[in-house]
């Protein structure tokens, strides 16, 4: 693993580390932010899923999230969100390929060979983390932004990790049901839809829900409602009495300013339950 | 005036906006962050002056200051770093020209038609500001980063507007002495050094100070430490027994993780100012 970048940051240190992914099968950039309890032994770890087009560094400069997860002392990944480089395959498009990995496996060509983004996400990051850094896997909660969303609802939902605490900003909630998603369903799992609903957060959460607390935040001008289904989400997770809250704030958009205003709602609201 | 994009934030608004300037003859961006409270009449306003490279957006998206801003309720502005286009002259280097234009008024060719930076940020910029949104220019304070921190503290001791605190982070304190200043310096006021006193802070410090707190935040560990001349200033603050506080930071760097884990600090320290 090789450190590209390291500064210190309210009292801790973020870090940027790159590594050869066995998943993904290229080399891999994610930030990590660890708080200065770290230096005294582990501490639990909040993931941070980003959205389309992103890389490591969006969230990671411009979220907010260190100045709460300092306060309480906890840890922050931000991986990629896809394999990237010359070999790897990518499309025109923004909203596929490199930049867009939607946090599945992918099964059809050209993606296979490195769109691997579940398993490297859910497995191969957190053990590679958790064997060099002052983390404690046995404390680990997940959030994202928008794709990211999706990713966390999805990877929390498959039982891979017992997350103490899930939330999302502005999740894409019903993939199989939009433009974001179909397309991109499509291409990495193929024609059949059946293999798509382990990637759908709504009919995850119908079919079986989460055994601790999510918090959702959409903004209500969202310029991208149309394309989260919201609805589809609220609706689940209140017929299903899922413990937790789906909120709508109003006059936000989809933007890194909705998230960071409320970055500190998520961050404490994880907290609570990383070290309750 | 264009009003470019407008985002919800922190229960306020995050601006931003371009107008044709009459100082710099050009058209000139800026960021504005007006809180909730501003809906209801003026607020008090903090200028925020960023680095060499930076744009209006680099400390809009990553210096984490309107949360602090937002609770406090005072204004953000932050203006741009130099005049911009394909009719301004420009410069090879990363600190010189386009993106670095040291907060002076230039006297010498081929800067002067555009390169008065001096000019729009203390006066059109402030003007304009006050015409056109809810902010109270009796009540202004005004802080930096780097070239930001020098344009801050010089512009502050000019004594144009009467800021009620002045504030830096890792300032360049020094210009005449350091090779962050006399290339610029030379460049935009010509070879006769008398002219460029009015840009030093430290000189300006021992010469006359300011009538108003001032703090100072640098990073003992800052990888430009000795373009920044700190000492300088802290010795000139020292010995007139400016009002205020210099300090150095264990283990930080120049960056915005820097910036942004100190923000809260000077936002308080400037909304003491603002609202006491």
């Amino acid at each position: 693993m090789e450190t590209v970048s390291e500064n210190r940051c309210f009292g801790g240190v973020q870090g940027v580390y790159s590594h050869a992914s066995e998943t993904t099968q290229c080399d891999m950039t994610f930030g990590l932010f660890l708080p200065q309890e770290a230096a005294d032994g582990p501490v639990p770890v909040l993931w941070y899923l980003s959205g389309l087009t992103c890389t490591h560094e969006n969230a990671m400069v411009k979220g907010g999230a260190q100045a709460w997860a300092a306060e309480q002392g906890i840890a922050l990944v931000f991986p990629d969100t896809s394999p990237r480089g010359d070999g790897v395959a990518d499309d025109d498009a923004y909203d596929l390929g490199q930049g867009a990995g939607f946090y599945v496996n992918a099964t059809q060509d050209p993606w296979k060979p490195h769109f691997q983004m579940f398993d490297y996400v859910a497995r191969e990051l957190p053990s590679l983390i958790g064997d060099t850094f002052a983390v404690d896997l046995d404390r680990q909660s997940i959030t994202g932004h928008s794709m990211g969303g999706h990713g966390a609802l999805t990877i929390a939902m498959s039982g891979v990790t017992a997350f103490k605490s899930v939330s999302a900003f502005a999740p894409i909630c019903n993939p199989t049901c939009s433009d974001w998603g179909r397309k991109q369903l499509g291409a990495y799992l193929g024609d059949d839809e059946t293999a798509w609903a382990a990637h759908d957060a709504s009919l995850l959460m119908a079919d079986r829900g989460l055994d601790c607390p999510v918090l959702i935040d959409t903004g209500a001008s969202d310029q991208f409602g149309d394309l989260l289904k919201s609805d589809a989400l609220a609706q689940a997770m209140a017929a299903r009495r899922q413990e937790g809250a789906f909120r709508m704030q109003k006059g936000y958009d989809h933007s890194y300013f909705f998230v960071s205003t409320f970055m500190e709602d998520h961050v404490g609201f994880h907290a609570d339950a990383l070290w309750g």
